[in-house]
């Protein structure tokens, strides 16, 4: 049986100024969704408590983690079992013994639920993606694929916030010449990525970026290509790996996503026309 | 004026056997919530759209940006402005122009607000800082600092998946001597977490883990720490960079916050009388 935790995708690899077709694989990234099942046998009542991106596998640990490290039962005992209803794999139902009272956290009525990661607390799967699209990215910008190999080093030395704590992910905007438009740091990736577009778009009044490169300092989760996609962006960069979602969804909204971009290497995942030889 | 981005602390460094007091800065985070003011004038209406842990400072960029790649509004010019009430710097509100209708999720009725990575979806910033504990972390629990600069290559040694995909997390528990009990990976950091305490709980049928170390192959947020005491963990290792908040946490918790673990060097962030010089 294959491990439902990896992706396999065809991908162009750029080794300096040699490209070459290849195989790579993806950590996979799917919605759990955690229901709880609690009350007298007379009373049973079914609460959703979550949904969240993980990787497949490990899923009844992840349920019971989840529950005793958020404070909804005192003990792994307090569960009488986990069952997926429906033989659906990214749902899980947690079933409470009898007796227990789970602690949740009070209703929140009239509660929209939008979430900074663009994930966490969204009330389903199908609310985690985003349903708004401004418009298909742009099929006539180009990137140099010599200058796209420079861009890590860019970033870096830009990184004032970075250089003093070694904590923070950085997101920048670059135009199709390879110039730095704007940097934005913060200690989560999705925050950097919404500081850079927010700044962009302020500054233009605008509703769109077509002409841009967006490159990030770590990893491309879906979230970040849900971002940029929403904005119009036609090319991400990331510095570290990319996701399987991120891959699928890069591929449905015409974006060119790169990974692994550092030491002159990198792969591309998508729509690598768009990158040229010839700077 | 100091920036608001980046807090300072004392630290013990760690360089093979010696060990030094230094000064350390670190990234700040602090919970963000942002509201939007809409409607026609004889009718505004305030809502609460999401409280995001960020990094302090272009917070105006990031309430933008945030409403924009979570498609809420259609373009940076349908803001009017956005302002600071009560002079809160964790509190932005956005008043958006009179015509414009924003497109907001719909509402969730009875909606619990738990997100899988502790943070987002939860309705204000009280709820970010889950309020159970189960019990102060063990003070007799002391771990060889000798073999704490090997964890990270026995960690590298055993993540099967990273190895394929280079773009996972992992978290692993050592007992007090220093062997690797379990290790589990994920997407997310918090979902790793989560796997790892549920499987070590699961096994026990128990409520907490005081002879544990919790090794972290990435960043220590403090969702993270939080997670760990709620399961009494004495200890959290990370190769990556602990955040401002993790460390206040730890303070608070009792636990010894251990950051850049690698290459044979770290840094103790609290709590370094944990650690003994003689295996």
């Amino acid at each position: 049986m294959s491990n439902p935790a990896i992706l396999y995708t065809r991908i162009t690899k750029v080794d300096h100024a040699q490209m070459t077709e290849a195989e790579d694989a993806l950590a996979a990234e799917e919605p759990l969704e955690i229901r709880l099942l609690h009350g007298p046998a007379h009373n049973r009542r079914q609460q959703r408590v979550t949904v969240t991106m993980r990787t497949p596998g490990d899923d009844r640990e992840l349920a019971t983690g989840f529950l005793f490290t958020e404070g909804m039962i005192r003990s792994a005992a307090d569960i009488a079992d986990i069952r997926t209803p429906d033989n659906d794999s990214n749902l899980l139902q947690v079933s409470l013994r009898e007796h227990v009272q789970p602690v949740l956290p009070p209703v929140q009525r009239n509660f929209y639920a939008n979430s900074g990661c663009g994930v966490c607390g969204k009330a389903s799967t199908a609310d985690i993606f985003t349903p708004v699209r401004q418009r298909p990215a742009s099929s006539v910008f180009t990137f140099p694929a010599a200058r796209l190999l420079e861009l890590p080093g860019i970033l870096r030395q830009q990184q004032s916030l970075f250089e003093n704590t070694g904590g923070l992910h950085a997101a920048a905007l670059f135009d199709a010449d390879g110039q730095l438009l704007l940097l934005r740091e913060d200690i989560g990736r999705h925050n950097a990525v919404d500081k850079v577009i927010g700044a962009a778009l302020a500054t233009a009044g605008g509703t769109h970026l077509p002409g841009c490169l967006l490159l990030l300092s770590g990893r491309a989760g879906f979230e970040l290509i849900q971002k940029a996609a929403m904005a119009a962006i036609p090319m991400v960069a990331a510095v570290g790996a990319p996701s399987g979602m991120a891959v699928k969804m890069a591929q449905e909204w015409d974006i060119t996503l790169i990974g692994f971009l550092r030491q002159q290497r990198c792969n591309i995942y998508t729509n690598a026309e768009r990158l040229t030889l010839n700077a």
